[in-house]
């Protein structure tokens, strides 16, 4: 059992319960009295998912971005949050965490409603827990990630990219001008999902999941689930001007898009007869991109300007 | 900020949903639809919650039971629960620490419905969170710390002290024959909080709450909360055979049980009114007793034998 996977699939015999969704999913939905709960938990620890030297305010916000990212891929609107923190024995470090905390709570309309807090013993790397409650709309199916049908387009909120160019600016790896590595390192740092575009969508998409360890990997996670297989065109990825800038946008610099993670984006797939309507939920400025299609078959396959292209090496993060 | 306490009154100015109940109480309650769910979130952390040396399973069996054990108190049915995970990066320790989740699990009801895994550095404290998810009784209200009233009696589901105990025998500071050292260090490891008795106490309670940092720091927590005094007879408070055995029954032996915590036993006020229907809600055998009584003025007082006797220097585990 030396990897996460196969830990997962020795907590799937005992998550038996259908609200668990086979722990396949992004989230639980347990049903208690006669209405829908979305919840999501998601774990952020130091050097794995935020860097040593991140302000305390934007670790504060991406762990509740990232779970607030899970209730928009399922559809559900925010309710409350709950906090396992461990204290940072630095009364700076805690206050600024908080004011990053209470910033996230307010943007994303999810109060916090409660937690834990625990002393770490001295020198450990910090690790905070964050549980995220969330509401679906009522008599709309909560979007599982098995969903997908053969002839569906699938799709992404965009851009993408951003975030991993980010870390990338971050750890040295690459360089840019002020004004885009703002935008790129802040991408990494405080990522903005948005639960109401995931809601307008809920009702028009076959399957749903965030794109939080890279487009490939997730866009694979997703094929697997629904057992059929999914074409990405790379020159359909969207790229926001600023990766452009740094990074261009040739065929490598797709795939280091593609590949990189933390992008909190959604990927969906949707029936044609639903484009219309998808397009018409997200009138409110979201842009949507139509990046590929549901095949039969199994797996993921590329193609650029219409050539097929081989996968790499890496598809994502994996853990 | 360089307290647990100074930082949750930072939280409050945050939380102030009033699901979270201004986090003064074990657990939030949030209406969702036409129905209630309490939440809790409880991490344990090595060297702080449990021995480095103690079974995986009884630490998985101690992490749901500390959890279950806030739902009980706030007379809450278990409905689900989701797990943070630090993978041990030891398949052992893993198996086991999954063979005492899957036990818990079954035996308090709670199935696992989700959570998150994540790999925790080398080297570093094992640290685990879950969140438990229960449902009142219709038209119950959920009790609360604060309802304490003028000449309620204080109650205590039973015994007292035995945890404590077993931590004392577990860290070598006390000595005691094979069979009642098994049961005392059990009492510590696999706490058996019992929801089924705080759901069936809820409708006659004025207020509740579990004992896990000590019955006196608590009942001065309920008092506090309450806004009124609360008197404990020491001499009332149920001790098990095991722990008189080891510890024998006087003063100091009471004094102990009272401050050690780890408990996971209830705590609650109720009217005089309500005695015959808290017997007849418990009449399935579980034991509770009457320790003392609420009173006007502010803070906890004690008595042994009718004698007033003065607060020890610590009441309990204060975190």
């Amino acid at each position: 059992m030396n990897t996460e996977a196969a830990f997962i699939d020795a907590l799937r015999t005992i998550a038996t319960s259908s609200a668990a969704r086979g722990l396949s999913d992004d989230a639980a939905v347990l049903e208690i009295g006669g209405s829908r709960l979305v919840l999501t938990m998601d774990a952020i620890v130091e050097g794995v998912h935020f860097l040593p030297d991140d302000p305390p305010e934007t670790i504060a916000w991406k762990l509740v971005a990232v779970n607030v990212s899970d209730l928009a891929a399922k559809g559900a609107a925010p309710r409350g949050c709950l906090l396992s923190y461990a204290l940072a024995q630095d009364d700076a470090w805690d206050g600024a965490f908080l004011r990053g905390l209470s910033d996230a709570s307010e943007t994303f309309g999810i109060p916090l409603l409660g937690g834990d807090t625990v002393r770490q013993p001295a020198g450990s790397p910090r690790s905070f827990s964050l549980v995220a409650l969330g509401e679906p709309a009522a008599s709309v199916g909560v979007p599982c990630r098995a969903g997908a049908t053969v002839g569906d387009g699938v799709w992404v909120t965009g851009p993408i990219g951003d975030a991993g160019l980010g870390l990338a600016l971050l750890r040295g790896d690459r360089t840019a001008a002020e004004q885009a590595s703002r935008t790129l390192t802040a991408a990494y740092r405080t990522p903005r999902p948005d639960p109401g575009l995931g809601l307008a969508l809920a009702p028009h998409v076959s399957a749903m999941m965030d794109i939080s360890d890279g487009l490939l990997i997730d866009a694979g996670r997703l094929a697997q689930a629904s057992d059929v297989g999914i074409v990405i065109e790379l020159d359909r990825v969207p790229l926001s001007e600023s990766f452009v800038l740094v990074a261009g946008d040739d065929l490598a610099a797709i795939l280091f898009a593609a590949t990189a993670g933390d992008d909190y984006r959604l990927l969906f797939t949707a029936p044609a007869e639903q484009e219309p309507d998808l397009h018409t939920a997200c009138a409110a400025g979201a842009a949507i991109h139509r990046v590929g299609e549901v095949t039969s078959g199994e797996g993921l396959s590329l193609r650029f300007a219409k050539e097929a292209v081989p996968l790499p090496l890496n598809l994502g993060y994996s853990h």
